[in-house]
């Protein structure tokens, strides 16, 4: 899992979601009370997986010589009150921090975000790094819903999955349906899907799309 | 073919076309019913002349260990209801896709235009993904125009060519024209070619341009 | 010359000037009448010193095996009305080209502008590729200027410098400063720099910067 | 001192702040009234720790063949007057060149950016190069200020750390926020922070992120 969580890193360097030390990748450990997740302010060059920390669902520091990401209390508690997530990315990635710098949800106006998200991806509440205000407000906005991202209020984009993989090709999709919606509505108002369609879109996504073990 | 697609889907990365695994190339084999595209959600870093795929003209598998694209069906039919095509790339860029998803062709404004697409690149029809109704709607779209590539409505592009190369040099042109012309939009309306001048850059362009041996 | 043309090239795709094979730098031999150019329609990937073609002033091929460049015609007749110009570029790189569409000019805002192009950079006329057109807009609109760049209306940008090293500098900052002012438009006015200020600027620039041996 | 001033150009590429030479770092020498920066006009691909060049304070060359860049004067202006700085960065980065030339401060619309900055990043005086005028705006705009970068009117950023590395960050995250809320400011006013907020999040940023050591 170290290993894993360390060479997700790669892609959000790779997909231009992330400036300096600014994001996180994090793994639960299967079948324990534990996840992977990144040294706090370490550069991503300089990333190993022997550097990489362990934390309990509390949050604290169980194996690892650095401090854990300043993010792993909202992690911890995703973890704890979502049991069905096994990996958390979060980024400031620049057009899905653009809309929620807005408070605007991104409306679902392509078929891949149909695909990935099924319907709009949404805000959550402007919350203070610190305690558990921003994990309580990332598990109240996703839990019961298709998205698997969420663009907290003048901060940025947590995304979830049942990997740590898959949580960070959500958050890849969410960066790239942010831009493309963006730039569709720079010049005039992109038409919208119907809801029945978007609903055939996500049904079928989540279960015809890649090869049968991917899933 | 399953080693010159292979290679054309790296540069669909390096041109940023895509993002994750959404976009692949195919390429029909010469002299058969038979084409060959590359396999669902696999990673553009994994992807080897051996994991693609052989489908025939129904998009049935014929040959390889992995399912086919999901976009499989669309290739399909264009190749058997366009039989000048040997070549088929599928996209959801950026600039191309915002204007797909406002449902708006894209002027010929643009010289550089004028000699790839001879004219403004069209819309096609929303469609959803399951049955023919994508590739119907891009042999509806381009058969008897100039243009070699279509924006389908919310979707994303699909480029043809000649052979797999050209239809990926129609992508990667769609994707920067699409995004000059808007960004000319944002701050004014850019200046119109006249009809007769658009004539003539595609006519020389189509005729006269490279290596004779790369027409 | 033919390895300075031919490695130049790699700044254009570095810089994100070039999309497939659209852009060409070309030098001219020292003390003949004669001058290096980019082969036409080959990959940037593809191109060796070797494959670079020689041409004379009236752009007929005096040394290579391949076509020379589509653009030849401009280049050459730049090489014979300005006999101080040693390189040219020609570009379609996306800001300076979307101002270009516009057929408007774009205004000195930045310190840096002034010190590369000492003003505006100028939009010269349409004209359709396959005689002297091109040459002719591009001579008329830059001789007796201060910028090394023009803006070609409806196409892209050709630039000019003393090297081809220079001209390639000019079509780096002519895309830099295209993009920056645009960017800065679209929120609102950019404030004016004064004249008698651009004028101290360029002509300290031109005489002061860069290490003796570059100038 | 010269590997680590040398090192960091290359973030500065890296980061894409900079086009062709216009940008440069430079550190202060521990214990001595001396820094180290960059030559003028030298390519970042040819810098080397043994080209980089030593000024004194008043912007003097002290060591090194090849002439100093030009913004020496600025930089050793700030060493003289901020005695707390160890290190300085100059760009003409887009996004934060954009909002120099409109002369606007970025509001303080990020989490990230109450963080790094502490509220907005403000704007600083136009000022022509060739004397101390730049060096007295940047200081007469800094000091005292939470902020460690300033937008320089017309022309770029100026950003300082207490060393050469954080310096380099200031610049990085002074692009990436004025590239997001830019974005963000396209399609609609961002939220502001309160300003309670604002200084609960430096606050904690300055004294609890990333490791003991890094601080």
């Amino acid at each position: 899992m170290r290993e894993i969580v360390c060479v997700l890193h790669r892609e959000l360097v790779r997909n231009n979601l992330v400036a300096w030390t600014a994001g996180n990748v994090s793994g639960r450990v299967p079948g324990e009370e534990l996840f992977v997740i990144k040294p706090s302010g370490v550069s991503y060059d300089d990333l190993t997986p022997e550097s990489m920390v362990v934390c309990d669902l509390d949050g604290a520091l169980v194996e690892g010589s650095l401090a854990p990401s300043s993010d792993t209390a909202a992690h911890a508690y995703i973890y704890r009150h979502m049991p069905e997530v096994n990996g958390v990315v979060h980024t400031h990635s620049t057009y899905a921090s653009a809309w929620a710098a807005r408070g605007e949800p991104i409306p679902c106006v392509l078929t891949a975000m149909a695909d990935e998200f099924g319907g709009e991806i949404p805000v959550g509440p402007f919350a203070l790094i610190g305690n558990d205000d921003i994990g309580q407000g990332v598990v109240a906005t996703l839990r019961g819903r298709r998205s698997p991202a969420v663009l907290m209020r003048n901060h940025g984009v947590f995304a979830i999955g049942d990997s740590p993989k898959a949580a960070v090709k959500a958050a890849v999709m969410c960066e790239d349906v942010a831009r493309t919606v963006h730039v569709s509505r720079q010049l005039g108002e992109p038409l919208p899907i119907p809801q029945g369609d978007v609903d055939r879109l996500y049904n079928r996504y989540q279960n015809v799309y890649g090869q049968r073990s991917n899933r």
